[in-house]
């Protein structure tokens, strides 16, 4: 690890521009985990891609493509931002367990085993009933685990991120959400689940999204990181970081998007509701990527150390960047 | 270059087995490069390189996967073969000119504009009439240029190609073809060509698919020899190379496959007949991976020092696969 770790945001869908990415620099977020996936086919997430190619081509002196933690480290050096490439469902790899290491070779690092609907591999949050790893789930686990794709859990049902957490040989990862028993949303995580990520090594990034927050919108810095303060009694410091799920400049359509996809003709409220169904505002103190300082300024009242505020901004992502993002045999 | 050049042929498309990587292995050749691709769209394509990911994994003691001539390198320490992908066709990009890095990417490393028709690109060798590069593909070349993904022109006709070496920045190959002053088939080239080429810095592969040979099956390895050498005079020994063009073991639905893809109906003989319209058999000389070295001592035997027999066999290839992989600013 470097002397001072990279702040590293592990979940964003942004409405990415030059604007954005000069607050990126200014916030000096070395490294952020972006969607590249919610509904997309294979080809689909391709063009997706494609679009980020250009954008590493047009501004290269404010982000590059990461495959590794030595490229955030290379991105911090470089005051750059390391762009990691991951997905918040498994249509990318569509009914092909070969894309897999077709899509880790793109570039990929993070897959989510189902978004809020069953999916081919497991259930989403959203379902009735939670049947847990599907046949084809414990094989993509196990590809997964062979070239280095990390298993993303965020948006799945209980048992079925249970199951993945016993199944997987390496730490997975919950990349935006935060404890149920802070703000009971569907999206929140049990302690039981908390405690068994953490307990396997695994990663829990802490959500800014005002529906995953106490009070919304509302919810205060105060409150959000004294919830931080009491996760990392629950599981250990270590195992904490930050995935904001910042949407910033986003339209309403891209919420409806992420809801709806193809799969229904109806609307989807998901965590919205009709009177209030587009991206809510959020909170004062974290609109943008300029905004991490407030977060670490949080933690450090609520009483985390310096050297703890470094780790949950930064640094214990990057550890788990080392340790996941290879072959085993790599490291 | 290591002490001793790695032996190289730079195009096979054999119906690969575990047979033929062990005759790889035993012919003591350290890189292929090898089709995925001839009419395939971008994710046929992706199926292709998915079934090479299985016998990497499967046969790792035999063969790799390779993006740089380094790797082609590790491959000769290792006694491994080396797999270098290319596309014997422009379908692998579609429409899409953002699918050339995505490709790339992917480990692609030689394309050509068009296989035997007008492609998006450019004009096949096959068509009455050569327009030359299209719009498309001048700037599909400038694109490959820029992320070293090489342009072979060896199934492209003769307008087509000299606008090709005039349009390229780097040098190209023609990976697979004889010269048509020794044997006049509508896929050998004309010594035109072959002096723009070599002038332009490229290579060119020599040929031992029948059809490309001076009396076909029974062309003799002192006649094959003889030509290497009168080639090497015209265009200097720098630029000469092997690139087989073997199909070992392929049924003849697959040559039908190459010829016809799915642009006609009925059936098109390319350079077979009515009569023979399957594979050709192999020369005696040269039947499989074993028989490079039938090659290397006809060389000899035709006036090439042992120098010379070593870049041809592989030493040129190495050196222009380390100058036309990458990116320009990293070498």
């Amino acid at each position: 690890m470097t002397a001072t770790p990279p702040l590293i945001d592990a979940l964003q869908y942004c409405n990415w521009s030059e604007r954005i990415f000069r607050e990126i620099a200014a916030g000096g977020v070395s490294a952020l985990h972006v969607t590249i996936c919610y509904h997309e086919t294979f080809r689909e997430t391709v063009l997706n891609i494609e679009r980020w190619n250009r954008w590493f081509e047009r501004f290269p002196e404010l982000i590059m493509p990461a495959r590794t933690g030595d490229d955030v480290r290379r991105a911090q050096a470089e005051k750059r931002c390391a762009i990691i490439f991951g997905a918040q469902n498994c249509s990318v790899i569509e009914d092909d367990i070969g894309l897999v290491e077709i899509a880790h070779t793109l570039g990929l690092r993070f897959m989510q085993l189902s978004y809020n609907n069953q999916s081919l591999l497991c259930t989403g949050c959203y379902e009735a009933e939670d049947s847990g790893l599907t046949r084809m789930g414990r094989e993509v686990i196990r590809e997964m685990n062979r070239v280095g794709l990390v298993i993303d859990m965020s948006h799945s049902a209980e048992r079925s991120t249970l199951e993945a957490i016993a199944a997987s040989e390496r730490p997975i990862a919950i990349t935006h959400a935060n404890p149920k028993s802070w703000h009971p949303a569907l999206r929140n995580k049990s302690d039981t689940v908390l405690k068994e990520l953490a307990a396997a090594g695994g990663m829990l990034g802490l959500s800014l999204y005002p529906h995953h927050l106490r009070g919304g919108s509302d919810c205060t810095l105060e409150d959000f990181c004294a919830m931080a303060a009491r996760t990392a009694e629950l599981i250990g410091v270590d195992h904490l970081g930050i995935g904001s799920d910042l949407c910033q400049d986003q339209p309403d359509s891209v919420v409806e998007w992420m809801r709806t996809g193809r799969w229904t003709k109806e609307t989807d409220f998901g965590e919205g509701s009709k009177e209030r169904p587009g991206f809510p505002p959020q909170p004062s103190w974290f609109k943008d990527n300029c905004d991490h300082a407030n977060i670490a300024g949080g933690l450090s009242r609520a009483g985390f150390t310096n050297d703890e505020v470094a780790r949950v901004m930064g640094g214990n992502w990057l550890a788990f960047f080392d340790n996941s993002f290879g072959k085993i045999s790599d490291g």
